[in-house]
């Protein structure tokens, strides 16, 4: 594994919870320009909500991963550096969920708005390619010691459409679209890669090409099928679990089972 | 071409302002968290620079779009809004430059707090696939009467990795990329594609497959090298420019020569 200061901050947070358990704070409202008086509460409510769960469960968690959910209406540079400061007073790892996938300049500002704001990394899907483009989002981290993690084979239905696709290397191989893309995790020194819990078959087969080097974090347990053991049993090392906790009638249960199902799942396997 | 609000929109823009030119409000501004006291301060100077030049180049432009440089720092649902409401009175599609590349709910979400936000269109990565993937944005954008525009090919040098690359589709057979992501935007009635002026043969290609039916967007004019008359030339039915207008010393004469020498392009080919 890497040794910035995100990989570090996740290593120590792992140890100290004995958690291998990201929250994906997935809660949102629905803004309408119709009904701009409104805006405020909403986004009071939406903090509110996002900083209760975040409190009540943040001793079971290795890491928090924020999407456009919250960034959206919050604002990277306003409401959320609430949960932003929060995140830091627990002393977790905070995920950037923003897939960058743009040219090389405007790639840049969004690592840097996200880095600047207090965020630790980033995700970035690496179909964007290096040569300006994902080589900026490397450099910023770099030189902010902050990390990088990439897209390799994501949870929903489709993901076979592009991810798992066949491509025919310019050496004339056939190769399937997520190997390529875990073997630039290893040439590019990512930080992380992140592998659907929903297809345990690719999470083995990622595994054997990253080792122990690069982590490989899960999301798609619980709500889109994925289950814990299978996935911890093929190689996952970070499970990523958002509305299965949020949606849930008591999160901090919720949040603990995982986290102890997690755990017996990798006892069984020995220390990672 | 379709004929939702925004399509209809940018039509009326393009016969208004005789203009084939979209402007990319690509202006940022470095925020850090070490200087928090400066924040508001410098959220204003960005939306003062950035409604400046709207200003003075709105009689010149077929669309706006704006991308996380402005979206991060502003917030959707704060500042960003009187750019928003800015850009209505001067009747100009808002196309929101957001790459949509995430699972079904997520991208929903991404679409929905855009279409929300004001915006006409949102721009998606095909890569993600159809179901529980971008099935979530064309859901959204018909509820809503609004655009989707989808990536085919994009301007930097890197774009050959990903979009250029040869796949073995489940026939058998080898194509490229940029040609499935082409016939995806067919076969889903994408509202336009994003294909670099950059590389104008594929510009060509990529026109021998969407005719008529569906408008090519080409960033990459100027700083990224694009010519403007290779383009249109090749296919390109807007071009989308940034830096080249917004760091001229005179941002109105480079948008107007702009404009003028796209029309000249195309009048070389006859009405579009």
């Amino acid at each position: 594994m890497n040794s910035n200061k995100f990989s570090l901050k996740l290593e120590k947070a792992t140890n100290r919870h004995k958690s291998r358990l990201i929250l994906a704070l997935d809660y949102s409202e629905v803004f309408s320009r119709s009904e701009r008086g409104l805006w405020k509460e909403k986004k009071e409510q939406l903090l509110k909500k996002s900083l209760r769960v975040l409190e009540s469960v943040a001793e079971h968690l290795a890491a928090v991963k924020i999407n456009m959910q919250l960034v959206l209406p919050l604002g990277l540079f306003d409401d959320l550096q609430e949960i932003v400061d929060r995140v830091e007073k627990y002393g977790l790892p905070l995920i950037a969920d923003c897939k960058i996938n743009d040219v090389g300049h405007t790639n840049q500002w969004i690592a840097r708005h996200f880095f600047n704001a207090g965020f630790d990394a980033v995700i970035a899907n690496p179909f964007v390619g290096w040569e300006d483009g994902l080589n900026k989002v490397f450099e910023e981290a770099r030189k902010q010691d902050k990390g990088v993690i990439l897209l390799v084979y994501m949870s929903h239905l489709a993901a076979r459409e592009g991810y798992g696709q066949l491509v025919l290397t310019s050496e004339g191989k056939k190769v399937a679209q997520y190997i390529i893309f875990a073997e630039k995790a290893l040439k590019w020194e990512a930080d992380g890669v992140v592998v659907g819990a929903t297809y345990p078959k690719i999470v083995k087969e990622v595994k054997t090409i990253l080792g122990t080097k690069v982590p490989i974090f899960s999301p798609g347990i619980g709500i889109q099928g994925g289950k814990i053991e299978e996935a911890f049993k093929s190689g996952t090392d970070y499970a990523i679990v958002g509305r299965t906790i949020l949606n849930s009638p008591n999160p901090v249960e919720t949040a603990k089972k995982i986290k102890e199902m997690i755990n017996y799942a990798i006892g069984s396997l020995g220390e990672k």
